[in-house]
């Protein structure tokens, strides 16, 4: 096995953090050592033998409640390139018994061993709710509407990579904003790392300017789309999901399209060096136009390779730093 | 690899059995050689690398017709510490096909190379079905009312552990003792370690004393929980399925509770040693109280925990001695 | 881990073949190729540690659209015997999100830097889709009425084995070979092997003669079972479906049995030396009766042990080829 060429642990190890749960616990400095192992897991994906192993014999279980198989296969894909046992639960599987509460799962898995768990829940919060019941490492693969963390710092090791820089620039989210964890989550990355940030949504969708700024005072919130990719460097499509329509929050697909849908008319007033990013499931005519998406500026290929990267260097550095606390003990 | 400090195989290969179908074919000998090996595997468990090469490159399919996650993934966990490839099949795509019966399900893991079965039924009978269509290493993961030979097995270890022996013991089975195969497993392994036996249930979910005393000759039976708990070492509770209120056996739930539940009152009349032991998805207001739980007494994480220990036992002497006849033939 | 004797890559990687769509794309030799390095896979096999590290770090996912269990285990098992990470989308959980098309679920997968694409489809033509998106290796593992190249490489492989070549046999199918797609990737197959091949079943099941004959020449076609049988070496069984009947194609499943289903009464008028075959779920009172099964001429169970040996030679020169390619690249 090839040697493995990753931040020394001191490096590592200061950090002594075992569960992440959202960037706000992040300062930018941890932010910026998380994309550096990044860089160093996507450099022992591109080897010919695409294996590490520094996980070897820790055991990963998924709780994944809420169905997201594009990030489920991420995870699963990073845990084995670290040559961890992987083991996932599904919303169909997922509880340990029909009398088992959440709660009860977590600390079964906690008795059987399991060393690092990783939490997706349609609800709110339930990550935090795991954390308490598990000692070993935990990882947020998103929660509700509340946070998405790993997305998020795929997001920014994606625009560092491909523009050197987050620091300064001008970042434009479009979408679904009120309903998606992984602006929220973003949201906390991007001020950390010092970007400036213009939220651009439909009203119904956006909600009140002081309901963005009570928590990220710097941010722009717009509903006017050519007002808001003005000067921009990244714009983050977030995608809109059916069950907005259902619940009438918007008069109709066709009046969103029109307005909130990035166009090759769009494409052509922006920069020569503005990226496109797309977080999740792709919906060609409602969040992105597919000449866009093929286009030199969409990175959302990308974003998906280094999803695996990210979350590669999430494991790596979670599990590491657990394991040592413990050796100490 | 850390080396493996395991029982020499000469002692192992002295028993040729290559299926664990229930503790009825046990001598005393095979269990305490069964539990030593045990010790071995949690020690292994311990360690910051817990996985041991033993059965590197061995298949284990794991046929699980009735759900019982909790089981599986304790399986999986005991199999993959062991290096084991695993392959697990849940009712929902058990059958290999729509016309296949279970026995052509067997034989095509017979013909495939699969070299360890792991078989769970609601059917009592089901995994002695299969061992006669099965060459390999098979276990009975439980079938039924019938057996549990690995939920026994974590028993008595988990005992053996605490109090350093079984033999002499006083041991109270309270539940849904007659829709238990834990009970009849754990019947069978206390006996044959010499323990002394109370059963305690209402009449509905026992049956008269001739009925477990055929059987089990020294074994007491009695309702009344106060009667059964006088002078106990081991407290064992076994869980009562909703099935069982549907079914009408029980006038409510209510009068269950209050002459089945082990509350602190129980408790303070036992002496310090005692164990509580649970088998199986807590059901925290039915059995037993959170504050047991919570209580030194209770061993309830220490059985999930050994439990891994324990398979990893059953699977590491099965798959070792099957191996070793198919080398001689 | 024991040293592995297979093929010299020089030889193998003469074909540089990344996708397995049907056998109507091999030469004769490149059959034959592939049926050497099925015999060293079954070496491999029939070891103790029946597993070689030649695709360790890489990740082979299965798309099964279709349910097919027994084939789905067969290729996990082929992939983890060289220590390939597998992981399985079933029908359920296939689609990566609900809005992605099947096409954005392969693309996806190319980004997260798959190695291999094994994909089952009930509709004819999906794998050849995803060929056009996925760069990696890829192998059709059945796709609607259309191929099957690794069920015909499997039974091939059973008749050079058992017979010692494939030239000059007289081979017939007997069942629903209007609806199987192991009868047309056999028919490429065997055709390229120099087998004379007989199509027999009812009228309903099979069409027109020219229907057969426009493709492969040399075929004969009749709805009489003991004209079909006389001469034959290898008598090659496919199984009829539920379907079949609830469509109207059958008068009843009693005058098919009658007419079609293979008895001892036909096995007494073949020669010794005839091969008994039989395609996927063994279907006992219709396609086969259970004595055929058990007599020393059917090897039903020899081709799902070849299976495995099959799929793993299809991966070892799939992926050793597209290694090569990249490398060089």
């Amino acid at each position: 096995m090839t040697q493995v060429e990753l931040p020394q642990s001191d490096t590592l190890r200061t950090q002594q953090r075992c569960q992440i749960l959202d960037l706000d616990a992040f300062s930018r400095s941890e932010i910026e050592a998380m994309l550096d192992t990044a860089d160093s897991m996507k450099e022992i994906l591109s080897r010919d033998m695409k294996q590490v192993p520094v996980l070897r014999g820790k055991t990963v279980v998924h709780l994944f409640h809420d169905a997201h198989p594009q990030t489920r296969l991420s995870f699963e894909l990073a845990a084995h390139a670290l040559s961890a046992h992987v083991m996932t639960f599904t919303p169909e599987g997922g509880q340990l018994s029909e009398h088992s509460t959440f709660v009860n799962t977590v600390r079964v898995l906690q008795s059987l061993g399991v060393d690092v768990l990783v939490v997706c829940h349609a609800q709110a919060g339930t990550p935090y709710l795991a954390a308490r019941h598990f000692q070993g490492a935990l990882i947020n693969a998103g929660d509700g509407f509340h946070a998405d963390p790993s997305q998020a710092l795929l997001d920014l090791y994606t625009i560092r990579d491909k523009l050197g820089q987050v620091e300064q620039l001008k970042v434009v989210l479009v979408g679904d904003i009120l309903h998606s964890r992984v602006a929220r989550s973003n949201l906390w990355g991007l001020t950390r790392m010092g970007a400036h940030i213009t939220l651009c949504a439909p009203a119904t969708l956006l909600g009140p300017a002081r309901f963005w700024q009570a928590t990220w005072p710097g941010v722009t919130v717009t509903s006017d789309l050519d007002v808001a990719l003005a000067g921009a460097d990244v714009v983050m499509l977030l995608p809109l999901e059916q069950a907005r329509l259902a619940s009438g929050l918007l008069p109709s697909l066709r009046e969103y399209r029109r307005c909130f849908t990035l166009t090759s008319r769009h494409l052509d007033r922006l920069g020569e060096h503005v990226l496109i990013l797309h977080s999740g499931p792709l919906n060609d005519t409602t969040d992105i136009l597919s000449d866009i998406v093929a286009s030199g500026r969409s990175v959302i290929h990308e974003q998906v390779a280094n999803g695996v990267a990210v979350r590669m260097a999430m494991l790596y550095r979670l599990a590491g730093n657990c394991d040592d606390s413990l050796r100490s003990a």
